[in-house]
């Protein structure tokens, strides 16, 4: 491959604490190797909510914080630095998702929210806008403007939020379903179909493939652009040797009736979204590689474990090189 | 007159810090007589305000800290102990009135009114629901479950919510008039009317006698309360020696065309509102008392700068002194 004349366009679709450390690596990446790239992020929106009045977009938040740099490490969410002088205060009122942590500093991004929202701002406007402040060095977008919530339907027919489930429960019970509220109504936001048509590479990190991933392919207009674009569409698996990397994504596999393998996820999400060319897999997982290229998913098994900064800019890289790959060979192809 | 063999019902209509360290005066009075009492406290909510998503109701905040002992001393208003995490983290997003100030504590009673309200609760509601956490020695009510927003027009034309005028601009500039917003649309909240009609004194503090007592009379059905209740309506003059206690009632006042004495505002507040009974005014204003007199409102003149709970408690209880003298002579003309 010769060098491209302009920075390379890539494209990542994200969910939260998975998907920002993996952004972190690829920028790392891009970095050490003096490779110029326009990066745009586009983030899961469908577990934010209104809490006590407040607009909170937990992944677009993550996301945020993890490339400004200020985000809590250990934690992968949230401040640095954080205290709960609000919440704490806020407790005695007996008002309220007492289980949701609001920490303070935190609570300032989701009122510079609201305020932007209420003045009339679409939600890609308020985030540029909380995005200036830390001159990110990524395009962060939602994947759309409009509300798009997640929806838990349990057994008994009960229905909670995402975030109720996933926080308050720990995902305890399988959900007989998931529901997307508003997805009908919403669309891809400015920018998001135009970034995947035109990108060199479109990324799918280790974010959970059902609730963060699928969702974000469920917005009109998205699948539609990942079917269009000449882009190779590269995703890596963020289940190793059948459990989740993070979180409880075999939680929402089960739901869904997907086995929690690193070949079951892929081979479903190209199946309902349309496009999968390479999918990483750990070396956990090698024996799987074989039946992903004959399934038509070129893979590659590699270290996935995003143990540190180097260890998640080399599974970035390992991402890059895969989608230049096949690029290289979709064009010899054409 | 007798004992009555029933506690008191005394209703008191307050703006914010002049009106709460009143009524806490007026607590302690009553404590060290040993006099019960059911108190009602009726609010300005025309101060009221939507900040960052927040419903901010300024004087039930200052009334309720006051009364619940958790007030900022010195300051009247906000929370002692106060800190500005969310401030100092919001103010870099450049998003907002950086002029007005939010404390963190004070953010998360907006955040339990924010949150009761969105879940369908009138403000009456909410107001009982934030009081019931501190045991509040009165029945705090707002005048209105409506919204009823105090702007200013000024000279140019242009309005400003009450708030910003009071707060950023110190109210520098006469306005050319106060418009309610929303007043045609509200009514007096659930408990008012009934509280003043069946009270045994309505007591008007030394509140802004323009934006806060001014405000709740011009509530549809609270004047007429007040024109019909058979109690004595017995105000505290907000001015001494032409001067306002506390704030900038002046500005106020000039904005209406009322002289700031302590004279005029007595007339004043009975010309527009159809009832005032009695007055106190401070001895610099002794000379007063005969024109009031002759105005048909009886006065009487007492030392009112209310500089600590003692001298408060004296003020409170001449008030009530003042109300029985009325009842008694009201009842022996009846």
């Amino acid at each position: 491959m010769t060098r491209p004349s302009r920075p390379l366009r890539l494209v990542v679709l994200s969910g939260g604490v998975g998907g920002a450390r993996f952004t972190r690596g690829l920028l790392a990446h891009l970095d050490r190797t003096g490779l110029e790239a326009d990066v745009t992020v586009v983030a899961n929106t469908g577990d934010d909510m209104t809490l006590h009045g407040l607009r909170i977009c937990p992944d677009l938040d993550t996301l945020m914080y993890t490339l400004a740099g200020v985000v809590h490490e250990e934690q992968g969410w949230g401040r640095r630095d954080e205290t709960r002088r609000v919440a704490d205060e806020l407790a005695p009122y007996g008002v309220g998702w007492e289980w949701f942590t609001l920490g303070d500093r935190d609570i300032a991004t989701h009122l510079a929210r609201t305020s932007l929202l209420a003045a009339g701002a679409t939600l890609s406007e308020a985030t540029a806008r909380l995005s200036a402040r830390w001159d990110l060095p990524v395009t962060l977008r939602p994947m759309a403007d409009e509300p798009v919530e997640t929806h838990v339907e349990l057994a008994d027919g009960s229905l909670l939020h995402f975030e109720e489930w996933w926080v308050r429960t720990r995902a305890a019970e399988v959900p007989r379903r998931f529901v997307q509220v508003g997805v009908d109504e919403a669309s891809a936001a400015p920018g998001v179909v135009e970034a995947i048509t035109g990108a060199d590479a479109v990324i799918v990190p280790p974010s959970n493939p059902v609730v963060s991933v699928g969702t974000i392919l469920g917005v009109p207009g998205i699948a539609e652009a990942l079917s269009a674009t000449a882009a190779p569409v590269v995703g890596v698996s963020p289940l190793i040797g059948g459990a989740p990397v993070r979180g409880m994504a075999d939680a929402c596999l089960a739901a869904i009736g997907v086995a929690a393998t690193a070949e079951a996820v892929a081979v479903d999400l190209r199946a309902r979204h349309g496009r999968l060319d390479g999918w990483l897999v750990d070396d956990a997982d090698a024996a799987a590689v074989a039946g992903l290229r004959e399934a038509g998913i070129e893979a590659l098994a590699r270290p996935l474990w995003m143990t540190d900064l180097d260890a998640t800019a080399a599974i970035a890289g390992a991402a890059l090189g895969l989608a230049f790959e096949l690029a290289a060979g979709l064009s010899q192809r054409g």
